[in-house]
């Protein structure tokens, strides 16, 4: 059972567990407040892999007032000895009297190990407050540990009228300076970014985290089957880089490598990189949240075979006609009935941008 | 100068005038509350031309009571002889001590004589109060009487990848139900709903007011160069029908005329019909608002000839994908700063669907 108070200091800690939304990755975001009397004792939150979670931040913090106390955290404490120690021991031995926690493990394999350890100790556990809230500053972290799967958020910069570029692939700048300081936002909190061959011809991007702070650039990843991409790409020279390839040519391959590329051959799918696998390859390496930013293409390919997880439109109030480009290359429809159905989740205007977050509807 | 009831009451005046939207055409939609001593004593609204301005209904009820009491209306009270006797006059003989007005009238040759005739009598005029209120809900009248030419307001209703039709033409339905009665409350303000011969090919619509009560259906308006109309449309059954065109062939005409429908043959402009001239012609027949609903052959060439005054998009959360139909037909633009730019004036929800209006920035 919660109350008002549950509410607001498990709020405050989701608001800790946002401090680390740039940095936390492959590890979760994570948030920590114990409460004595009607007062904050301590609090903290996950910064990076291999410093210490939330819970023992706060627990240094809080001291001998733990006793008695109750910690708020905004997902189940670990059972398991990592990097660090196991939280939910930590939390014992300080001698909490109450553990709220706004979600379990998102890892069916360890899920509730936590909670057991702290019920077995007598230590009262109230769980699932906020947990949309926790479960969506997770989202990543939480596919992945379910599917294996990293999520994938495609985002597109479109015109009122639905075009990405125009026909001669000019598409700088469509969308103001407010909506491009927010997709670096989602470009921050995202472990990779995956682009399309077409993408790195015509526009050459530096793929990369500039309009705001962090201390940590995403991985970018480019889907090129045919290993077109030249040695002087600029993003080459700017930090990690996954080519993704059906290609067997190992000189290309080579030039690549030599720049600075990692390069992944991967199997065909009508001879193209298959999708499925370069996903769970991205999995495998720990990536959480994958950020979508190609041409109609790649977003193409992605919908057509339902591995988009969370559309992020910006809309600039513009038109640039029928000549300019689309977003999606898809097979043609002859009836209404094969439309791809959505749920609109969330709108906000970005400077004179529209922001529209859409989920796929199954 | 205006003070806090002031806003009240107008306000209330215009809720009065709102219920006019649907039937005071040709005339504006007017609003009259009558207060004296904090209490409403008269209030009324223009229900249609040739009956009672809002002002007489008003002072009808107040009687005696008007004397000495504040009018608010939500337009300067007229002063000519029309199909009724003046308001202006009528409200110094009911010897009204104060008249607040939303806004002049927007006729450049008869603006501020009401307020001139209230003011030689003695009588404190403030103007001005809620006035883009008040503009908004006359935004065709004002149009005609300051430009000649209705208000064109151009309704989209597409997916949100920006597709208003598969390519085999089908667009029924993209957006859903709440949507399409939201667009039918834009039908049932208009005067005249334009579409193009393409649509009505196509679709053989109606294009008339069904999901909202009214007492009055608005002129359909079909741009057909050459006369390509069937008389066995389904509109021309359904009332008056006007079919601008530019071809020649009085036998084709004629079997439309025998249908019901209206001809007009206009000078063509590279071989389709002059738009401005049809503009022109629709605004000498007291028509204040046009609702364009059409394809994006129509749709583009308002767009190119800069004739749209805002943008209604209907936004469903749908992927048609590329091969399907775009919004507006433009000539290919080479660089962007021929792009059209607009400015997002509100964004609401309509069921699952978003409604977008949109304002061309000159």
């Amino acid at each position: 059972m919660f109350f008002a108070v549950d509410h607001e200091y498990m709020a405050q800690a989701l608001r800790l567990a946002e401090k680390g939304l740039y940095t936390t990755t492959p590890n979760p975001r994570v948030g920590c407040v114990i409460v004595r009397d009607g007062k904050v004792v301590g609090s903290g939150w996950h910064e990076r892999a291999g410093e210490p979670h939330a819970e023992i931040h706060a627990l240094k913090q809080a001291g001998e007032l733990a006793r008695g106390a109750t910690a708020y955290v905004t997902l189940e404490p670990c059972s398991h000895h990592g990097r660090t120690p196991p939280c939910a021991e930590a939390l014992v031995q300080a001698g909490v009297g109450r553990v709220v926690v706004a979600m379990v493990d998102p890892n069916p394999l360890v899920a509730g190990e936590g909670l057991a350890r702290l019920q077995q100790a007598g230590i009262q556990t109230d769980i699932g407050l906020l947990e949309k809230e926790a479960h969506e500053l997770n989202i990543g972290f939480v596919s992945r540990m379910t599917c294996g799967r990293p999520w994938l958020r495609l985002k597109i910069a479109a015109s009122l009228d639905g075009k990405t570029a125009l026909n001669n692939g000019v598409s700088q700048w469509i969308t103001g300076p407010d909506a491009r300081r927010d997709a670096h936002r989602l470009r921050a909190r995202s472990c990779a970014l995956l682009t399309g061959i077409g993408t790195v011809l015509a526009d050459d991007p530096s793929l990369n985290v500039r309009e705001v702070e962090t201390t940590r650039q995403p991985l970018r990843v480019v889907v090129d089957s045919a290993l077109r991409m030249s040695p002087t790409a600029k993003m080459l020279g700017l930090g990690p880089t996954l080519v993704a390839t059906v290609s067997g040519d190992p000189a290309r391959a080579d030039e690549l490598r030599a720049a600075g590329a990692e390069v992944l051959v991967l199997p065909a799918v009508e001879g193209r990189v298959d999708l499925v696998r370069l996903l769970d390859e991205l999995g495998r390496r720990c990536i959480n949240e994958v950020m979508v930013e190609a041409g109609a293409t790649l977003n193409g390919a992605l919908v057509k075979q339902e591995l988009v997880d969370e559309y992020t439109f910006y809309f600039a109030p513009l038109l640039l006609g029928h000549r300019a480009r689309g977003m999606f290359d898809l097979p043609e429809l002859s009836s209404m009935g094969e439309r791809r159905e959505l749920r609109i989740a969330d709108v906000a205007m970005v400077g004179r941008d529209l922001r529209i977050r859409a989920l796929p509807v199954n």
